[in-house]
């Protein structure tokens, strides 16, 4: 269970990390939409391990197969499951891993939950599986842009280093112009200095994603449990490494008073109804009122590294664990893809369930 | 849509501010668990408008009836209906709502999803909604019972004031021994005194919620997109009023390196997997590991303040709202009780989850 | 489980027989829609108790009441709860069957999977959960009538008495003018004369019921696992007393041979492509093709007779019961009306996921 | 949408006829049970085409590849997915079936439902889609057998020949002894010869399978909507050309009266408590009752025939269409397995549900 998510526009994602292969089957997807596998092959480009010395150095094309659901490049309103073949399943010894449990990783959860655990690389608790959530993003992508919705992801901050820009001048080629993903290309600097420095002392680091969506229309999203912003919530603490999820004015609003924290409505130039400040991060009672979403999201430090660690074994006596080989020092430049992707099908997925309910998208 | 949720234990709720009642069905609820109306009544009263002069004056008594699957006192494994009549449905003149929209409320954004809303008391946004869910999760609460899990929930800070308990050091009676619902009775008095004074000015203050569970098997929780935390977050923004979910480390875990982040692991004088510290929260991969599970929920300022504000009227015209009467200046104590319904509803489903997939809860 | 269908119109029922009262909470309905308590009012009243002396003569009024959802008697697009209490609660003594299992009733599976039941009058295995049926397929028809579909049932034979109309001969009116709704009021003096003998005789007696949806676009229904015939097979196999359900030509299908039984497709004058038969029912690939849906469902004799029969007693020690009191000689003419609902529950659930996944309903 | 099916065991299909592969993921599965692709294999090959000259001649081998969820042969509790590759993809001539639609296929109402479809060899509509409904029914019967659960299913009648045997007198080895799969030998003779016949006059024909699942513990299955019969019959109506279905008694029980119809309860001399006839077909209330279940599909002849008939082109202009090269002149023979992996996946799903809520399959 737990592999699904979505109600109209719906994933299942499926694989291990040394296992033939990762992938998804989207269904419900709308029919006669544009999929193309080198764009695909873009976003899994941006998520795939080796881009630099900062991101893990093991060797994965990540090559994208689309097996169904499109016909001469257009969806066809059936399944379209993607795939992507596991190749760098070397003949590592993971004779330690299978008795010991790594502090931080999923080994003991896994263990004791189902009795059994595919143990290299992590199996199933791998962040490989993030390959199936960037594949069906960017199937939701091109609905999205359909309706003049873009959603965009950059690191904030990294430890303490932390940039201060406001959300509208960030653009996709100031993100993409470093390894960092840092649209300040002065503290990218500093942010790949420290993760490098991390990375050769065998540690890691954590900091925050900040995700904006542009373009929503108003009304997406439903009262109560599935209001918009606890879908988003939830797609984004189910990402790996995942700590903490803000929208609008997030923990930082906890400290004003309600006179400076409500967004005033006015009337724009056009005669469209906005508002003075976004601090409801573009969600007012769990539905989208026209303003940008605005999230951020907190990711822990990778917890693979390469010191030795305290632990037990699956008997429960003391020893120890040393992380070896390839890691990632700071899963963020690499998370980025990956929170564009989960907003990106919360926001397919309540695109159609508006207009299921109510005949249109406004 | 967007009022069911949960799977297994699912809870389906209904009711406007202002219309005839607010109710709930649980189905999938276990057969024989003990049900008794006064015990969910006495979750009710801890929610309950006019608890005190820093809540909203609403003369409510929130009498519940349970309407249908509890038989002699016992659950008979059909749908438990709690249902609560509105009662203080006063002639108050709507006139002004029904044309303006109020800054950060669901106003504006209901009447543009839907293009009709229950204008008096907010309708299906009000606050009442939540009455649904405490009523469910007082039920939830007995099966938690049975499995040895408490779920815990106070007020951490009020704006800038803030406590520095021990998680185990706090208990019930200590939250429920003021007003406002913090543990720490010196620091309850600061944050009453802040509350009443925000109130006197007619503004509003928001604050930070922490919740801990204690007693939870290793083993909740799926893996991917139904990770514990990923249910749970959902669970928490779907609150009217928050704006923010951490698990564990959260924010303040993007501050740390990995070497001091990981939780290592021992094995306690019983034989039992523990780890050292707990910067995971209780969840590791998705799955809860065995120790406390460990949240904090950010509550934004309440959205009604007694002062003018900027606003448009339905056709988009500049105007100035204020709001009048009864209104909680301060969301916090009330939203106590709530945040404990909401984490004790995602465990008791994925108890349930869990010994359906596994055959039995460990 | 198991007290919820659909997926964006979908409803949740509760109630006991002899509880306080039964009911159902529509959620995903559609917004803006004409919802008239009176016209709910008249498709319960086709389903309650005493219509006739061929139908059970308990004394039940059925009011509805509505509980949320509904503004100015326009749906708001939240939950609609529609609430019946219960009001023939006689002290009847149910000690017999507290101790016994009716023989094809539901006493002794709910027992045993339970291990508790409310015994009086069923519970909720008693034909009343029906109204809760009822209640929405009222709704559910606003919305329909809006599509200009038109669902309508009518009892098709008694035993053997079997009437042979085509099919768009039928009206409401003729179906609504006798006791038994047998459109051919010669063959319903018939079955109404076979049934009130069986009554006489402490016996009962079964049937058919056919039902078709006109109007119907093409389009309706998914592939694979939720085809429209699927979803519809679900939906009458899970009223009470169904045993068989048919879509065209059902189990005399398989007499023919292909080239008998295949719909040769021609374009009518208007230019619309229909089939010159419709062996199909209406649907091909578990889409709805445009033609008029055709269904046929198979009722077993009514369990309760007034007749002694072999059973046994809790502790398995054989005994015999004896039914006593009012009862259904044949569950058809009350059935007819619930058949409709679900019928309509489907389609106004595949309408909206129509337009969910697609954009529009053609 | 509509290519998942189940809540607890709950598979997701892909696929086109033509397509690069078929497959399927199961979400769900319980951990450690032995899953072995040979035996998935061996109930693959019993549906695949080219078994005897009354099947079709296409030529596939449908290997299948088990690309995640199973280390070292046992299940390990995450997503098992299934792919199976298409071969026999051969360039024939799809030209007509591009513009012309064939009677009682799905060809019309995919075009008008989507604006698009995979033409070749029917797309999703192809009954190779059920190659994955096999796959996973071979998964599900794992688990059966660990709660000594059989299912078997066997062709009952072709057209009017039709067996008359008691159920518990059919065996596995029986129903596999010929290639119509009817235990019955010598009606298995005059099956084939007729089935044949229609091959060589380019006709086809239709036909009942009749399933029985043996050694069903007490208590599966929910009240109201997800009945054991509805939820059977939704599975079994899914089919490719199944036209109808019945639980027990059927369409034949409405023939009878009550005091005939209801299955009177014993006790054993095991103390178990039985019911003397099982008209019920296993099912009481929607909830097994530890008889064996017994059900009926009717399957209608087979679309594709080899002659001339009647349709219309996209355009809506009257043409002719005739069918061409392989096909199965009766689809009996190789649903059978279908029927069987139908009833598998609805068993294990509540086996998992029932022990879910109730902490335990009885």
């Amino acid at each position: 269970m737990g592999n699904t998510t979505g109600r109209l526009f719906r994933i299942t994602t499926f694989g291990e990390s040394h296992g033939p292969a990762v992938g998804v089957t989207i269904d419900g997807c709308p029919p006669r939409l544009s999929i193309d596998g080198a764009e695909i092959q873009r976003d899994l480009d941006r998520r795939k391990p080796g881009q630099s010395r900062i991101t893990t150095q093991r060797k994965e094309l990540d090559l994208v197969e689309i097996l169904s659901g499109v016909d001469q490049g257009l969806s066809t309103g059936t399944p379209i499951t993607l795939l992507v073949r596991n190749q760098d399943a070397r003949g590592k010894d993971y004779s330690e891993m299978r008795e010991k449990y790594r502090p931080s990783h999923a080994d003991f959860s896994y263990q004791q939950k189902y009795g059994i655990r595919s143990v290299e690389g992590g199996g199933r608790a791998s962040a490989r599986e993030t390959i199936a959530r960037v594949a069906a993003g960017s199937v939701a992508e091109v609905l999205l842009k359909k309706h003049g919705i873009q959603v965009l992801a950059w690191v904030e901050s990294v430890q303490e280093l932390s940039i201060d820009m406001r959300d509208d001048e960030v653009t996709a080629e100031a993100i993409e112009a470093n390894d960092v993903r840092c649209p300040d290309p002065e503290m990218a600097v500093q942010m790949f200095a420290r993760i490098d420095a991390m990375r050769k002392a065998g540690d890691s680091i954590g900091g925050i994603i900040r995700c904006v969506a542009r373009g929503v229309p108003v009304g997406l999203g439903s009262p109560v449990f599935d209001k918009l912003e606890a879908e988003l919530a939830k797609a984004m603490m189910s990402i790996p490494a995942s700590k903490g999820f803000e929208i609008g004015s997030g923990f930082a609003g906890t400290l004003m008073s309600g006179s400076a924290h409500n967004d005033a409505f006015y009337g724009d130039k056009d005669g469209r109804i906005r508002t003075r400040t976004n601090f409801s991060g573009g969600i007012q009672g769990g539905i989208s009122n026209g303003e940008d979403l605005r999230m951020r999201v907190a990711f822990k430090p990778t917890a693979t590294i390469l010191m030795e660690q305290e632990s037990v074994d699956k008997a429960g006596n003391a020893t120890t664990i040393k992380g070896r080989g390839r890691h990632d020092p700071c899963v963020l430049p690499r998370a980025v893809p990956i929170v564009e992707a989960m907003a990106k099908l919360v926001l397919a997925d309540h695109l159609l369930l508006h207009r299921g309910q109510m005949g249109a998208s406004k």
